[in-house]
């Protein structure tokens, strides 16, 4: 048996909002490896298959990456169609590419098919647009996350330069984000949005301004968190909704 | 009759890398707006609707912006769904603000469902990651088109800043940008993919540096296209493709 493994993006939560090649897949998967934070549901999709789960999302653990790359590769020579299963898109804060090159030096075909990566489901949530003619041409997506033996990089530039910045898995950090993004010359006031669960029925945002972020950070439940900030976000405080909170500056 | 509306996304070109939701709506829909570019596979998907095809996706013309606004606002007071359908995701250049203002002015409801944006789905054709460990942490996505009346934006400094750019409608523009990001610090040697087509059978990609990039672009055969800029793409040097071509510095 030389199967084929498939990364696939699962998209922010919700299983209708997995594309449908990508359902079609999880539908004839022998067997998933899937992220900790992946929907139970997306999950179930995959009717037939032997569940593993690895790992988390946010690419720590470098040990377990290796370990999740060899599993991948022993189960191709197992089943027809493995799946490794990945919160979002693949190829946006993933580790995507060491399992692609540890598929590719065993010589193994795989595909990856894309998903929505969650600053879209955040954006479609909040009905604001990442980009807005007039006041934002550029998006940054980043992390401040560092992996295991990576040097801090400069995510902070990016997000300074972009007229948008999405930043992921930075909820645990907002007051060193708040500190970096002000110290680097965005004034305090730039709007800002934490949104939990996006495309989740238990969708959760709280908006404010850039100065505030570790206070809205504190409101948090926990849940998956995306932080966006722009001038875009001045139109939050102007929303109305039942279902959100607002801390005004 | 007060319909809904839905800013719907149609992803990169491939029917199957619509969302399921957004497939859903489209097979219930009554009435389609639709951007030019977007693939007829996926507009017919909408087996029972009127197709009304509305500009050009890259956000030109704001006399057609506002046409388009009114004719949201006057089909939802003849079909219970009304779907305004936008290539890749509506919230990424996509001029989706301006139309949700608009049914938010006219009290209309609306929902957006969210699209894999171009870039996401290039990255799955090419197998090479936005991110990478130790390489690339921040990605930008920028356009240099400007729309009618709109002022020349800071897209270059996100570009710069970013360890990978996605240059959204930028092949017109190839000698402009190569030469901006040379003159604002990115090397000249930088590793650039230019990709026509993402996702789609005719999916076409070059590689090579930056200061090339004119070059590259004059190759194209005028399908929308991305121009991707960062470290990450070196890798795409030692690939082995036989329907891809690749040009060297």
């Amino acid at each position: 048996m030389r199967g084929k493994v498939y990364l696939v993006g699962a998209g922010p939560g919700e299983p209708d909002l997995l594309t449908v090649r990508a359902a079609q897949i999880l539908a004839r998967a022998g067997i998933v490896f899937h992220d900790a934070l992946v929907n139970p549901e997306v999950i179930a999709l995959a009717a037939a298959a032997e569940l593993v789960p690895v790992g988390k999302r946010c690419g720590r653990h470098s040990t377990a990456q290796k370990f999740i790359n060899k599993r991948l590769v022993d189960a191709a020579g197992k089943y027809e169609t493995v799946v490794r299963l990945k919160g979002g898109d693949p190829m946006m804060f993933g580790r995507a590419q060491e399992e692609i090159d540890a598929l590719s030096a065993a010589g193994l075909r795989y595909e990856v098919v894309p998903g929505v990566t969650s600053a879209l489901a955040a954006s479609a949530d909040l009905g604001i647009s990442l980009t807005r003619r007039g006041i934002s041409r550029s998006v940054a997506f980043v992390t401040p996350r560092v992996g295991e033996g990576e040097e801090p990089g400069n995510w902070v530039r990016a997000a300074l330069a972009a007229d948008t910045a999405a930043i992921y898995m930075g909820a645990g950090e907002a007051a060193s984000i708040s500190s970096a993004l002000i110290a680097g010359g965005k004034p305090a006031t730039t709007p800002v949005v934490l949104i939990e669960n996006a495309s989740l029925p238990d969708s959760r945002w709280i908006a404010g301004r850039l100065a505030d972020l570790p206070i809205l950070a504190k409101t948090g439940r926990g849940g998956p968190a995306l932080i966006l900030v722009g001038e875009v976000y001045n139109k939050v405080s102007s929303m109305e909704s039942v279902q959100h909170e607002r801390i005004s500056a």
